[in-house]
């Protein structure tokens, strides 16, 4: 499965969220980083380019910063140029393209998680706020995925920080609430590429994640366990 | 009471339904008519210009095209470079430049009214996919007041035409839901401006309001007589 971020901020060198999302992008041939302000400076998409771009991915991220509660302009400029009416629900010759892929929102949000609903500051939950993109993926037939929104970035400690990257790498490698067997392999894997005997930080919260792992399939077995007992009676 | 109308269309000109609501826009200097791409044809943003035009005005009104469930990408633009933290929420020496006026939007939707609800095409309200702006409105302290969603344009009969024009001249000079009083004076002032002699569609709906009005004052007058009669038994 592959994966497209679109990426969208006016300032992006200047970002230490994007960057620091930037610098721990999987390395991997099935994630396309497609920073939009920086791949048309002049802002004239190339909306050929963008519709083939989306035609050879299944997972479609948009990730951006909220500003004044939806996305930066660059980023609507590309949905009603690029998301023309013949390319989103198909024409007399072409079926709907974005039919059955995934979408994602990743959103780095300045507030905190709790002002988002009635009588916090921000009044409104995020989930009533980005409605608008919920009903862009339900009506090009897109599957709206749990988004991660990543709060407060620059006042996160080094080990929540290290927590949001594991979230958002098994989001754009595996989508959204993987299953205990995906998680697993993916644990593993980090593990494998992880020089054990010189841990760094990533090292060691893969490591708790892995325990964390461990310890689901203990239990998950240990129930099995009980429920053979019982029926044997 | 001084109104500023933003408008936000990436082609004016060609637009059946802005050209028609600028047409109808009130000759009076109460009202400031504001198209974004055409003040900026380069979406270089003046934004003490921006900032001054909103302190010389008690009414805004946001008035756009319902592109993918937002407006287009150069009120964006506006909103995240002219509503500033200092100006928006105020700073040190300066309060904040919104709080208590009235905010508006005008909103031109290309599906029916009936479409915008659970199990219709769009599948959520407009209510909710307006959210963002409800959320700036109440966070700059500004009362965000009932929109005007003017659905499927081109399809409007005349007649109707003119009915959304009414509500819209109405909404620009007396604000949403006005007094029966204010809608009196209003209709009086329509027909005043009138040639009575040589009636166009503008003024057979404003004479067919005027009797609406008349009839509603009836009613309510002949309330106060039966009530009046009753008290003197």
């Amino acid at each position: 499965m592959k994966t497209l971020v679109i990426v969208s901020h006016p300032d992006i060198e200047d970002s230490g969220s994007q960057q620091y999302l930037l610098s721990a992008r999987p390395d991997s041939e099935d994630v396309t980083f497609h920073p939009l302000e920086k791949t048309y400076p002049d802002g004239e998409i190339d909306v050929e380019r963008e519709q083939s771009l989306l035609k050879e991915h299944d997972r479609i991220v948009f990730q951006f910063p909220f500003y004044w509660y939806s996305s930066p302009p660059m980023l609507k400029k590309w949905q009603d140029e690029v998301l023309t009416d013949v390319f989103a629900f198909g024409g007399a010759y072409s079926p709907p393209q974005l039919k059955g892929k995934e979408f994602f929102l990743v959103v780095i949000v300045g507030a905190k998680e709790e002002e988002y609903q009635s009588g916090g500051r921000e009044g409104f939950s995020l989930s009533a706020l980005t409605t608008p993109f919920q009903a862009m993926a339900r009506k090009t037939g897109m599957t709206y995925n749990k988004p991660l929104f990543i709060h407060q970035f620059a006042y996160l400690s080094e080990q929540e920080k290290m927590r949001v990257l594991i979230q958002y790498q098994q989001l754009l490698t595996m989508g959204q609430t993987p299953t205990l067997a995906a998680r697993e392999e993916w644990i593993l894997e980090q593990l494998e590429k992880t020089n054990l005997s010189t841990l760094d930080d990533f090292g060691k919260v893969a490591v708790e994640h892995a325990s964390e792992v461990i310890e689901n399939n203990r239990l998950t077995l240990d129930e099995l366990q009980l429920m053979l007992d019982e029926l044997n009676g």
